[in-house]
């Protein structure tokens, strides 16, 4: 296999919503889910999110459990898988959360557009992997990462990267915890945004793997056919 | 009680649409939630949807099977329970399929903003209601509903309507088929547009019933306490 096995993981109200329509975050999950989540976290090989998750919510990805973070480096690991930003013009800020906390490598994966100036900054805090000129390549990306040794990847976000991830067919599981509330907005972000499909036939096609109560919500696994 | 039962029943793809970024409809449901929906339907008074609904999808509104209708029949009740449009300014097409399709009543609900001539013009085919003077006032329209003896209310939609019924506090429980698909898109509609809540402890709490498999997909019970 050339390519990582990825998941996407994510809370989303009981219609569809990630966040408000001005990109409020919401609180979503129960004290079980966030427990789940961070577990998943700690045994993935790195975490990926989108550009517009790090300048909207600036989350620091790191695994909350202590314990779970010494388990790691009894395992001769760094506490935190690495943290990965798909940032197609070197924007993440330099004191984003990411890179203040918590041990372990980042990567931003960019593309031949990104400035200079912004790509020797972040250079001094991460990992700089080129993919593409305008847009990132995400296969490319992902085949560079599992070239790197990264075999599991978890996705934490947004909307427009699930798109991506999901529309080019590099998506292996997802995972959403349905939370026990409803948000509305018609423009409010949902679990899946970018442009969509137009016709019936296009949709990607999930195999349901479980669908049980979690908190007070329902954590629902879907498997997709690589 | 001054209000009646309101459920609303909608099937979503896993990422929370209903239709395409264009509104194209999406075949979303199987063949057990398709039977599941016209039970749901047979056993209510009056389904109610929205009138972009009704200009988007034209749907009649009737129960399919014949012997759910045989059974309403033999209850003194007619066919098909009152198919009932939320339309503040009677744009409902007097062709539409839920007055071509099928016995039963059909009302309504508008304005005093709506035009005198659409007016006339509807009062062949259905009953009207006029419950606010701009937007329809739903917690009006619903008391009058409930004094005219409809008693259980099923709401077949759209994201619009849902939204404003949802917010006014009107609706007992919420059923929704999770199909396994992925539509996508930052514009499609979802199971609750509207304008959408702002805050977390804004958000419209919901108590889980149940959550099972059914077909490819999971269907969800929510209820509301109002």
């Amino acid at each position: 296999m050339s390519l990582p096995y990825v998941f996407i993981n994510a809370a989303m109200s009981a219609d569809g919503k990630i966040a408000s329509s001005e990109r409020r975050q919401f609180r979503l999950s129960g004290r079980l889910d966030f427990a789940r989540v961070d577990e998943l976290r700690s045994k993935s090989d790195a975490i990926i999110v989108g550009i517009e998750t790090v300048l909207s919510d600036d989350p620091s990805l790191t695994v909350k459990s202590s314990q779970l973070r010494e388990m790691r480096q009894r395992e001769g690991i760094p506490e935190n898988p690495a943290r990965i930003v798909i940032d197609s013009r070197a924007r993440t800020p330099p004191d984003a959360d990411l890179f203040k906390k918590g041990e372990g490598e980042r990567i931003i994966i960019t593309t031949r557009r990104a400035g200079k100036e912004k790509l020797a900054i972040l250079k001094q805090q991460a990992a700089i992997i080129i993919a593409g000129n305008d847009r990132v390549d995400l296969h490319k990306a992902l085949r560079e990462l599992k070239h790197r040794g990264y075999n599991t990847i978890m996705v934490e976000g947004g909307a427009a990267l699930n798109w991506s991830l999901i529309h080019d067919g590099l998506v292996d599981e997802i995972y959403t915890f349905i939370s026990n509330q409803i948000i509305g907005g018609a423009t409010s972000p949902t679990l899946v945004d970018g442009s969509g499909y137009a016709a019936s036939d296009e949709t990607t096609r999930l195999t349901l793997i479980s669908a049980e109560s979690l908190d007070s919500g329902v954590l629902i696994k879907w498997h997709i056919a690589k």
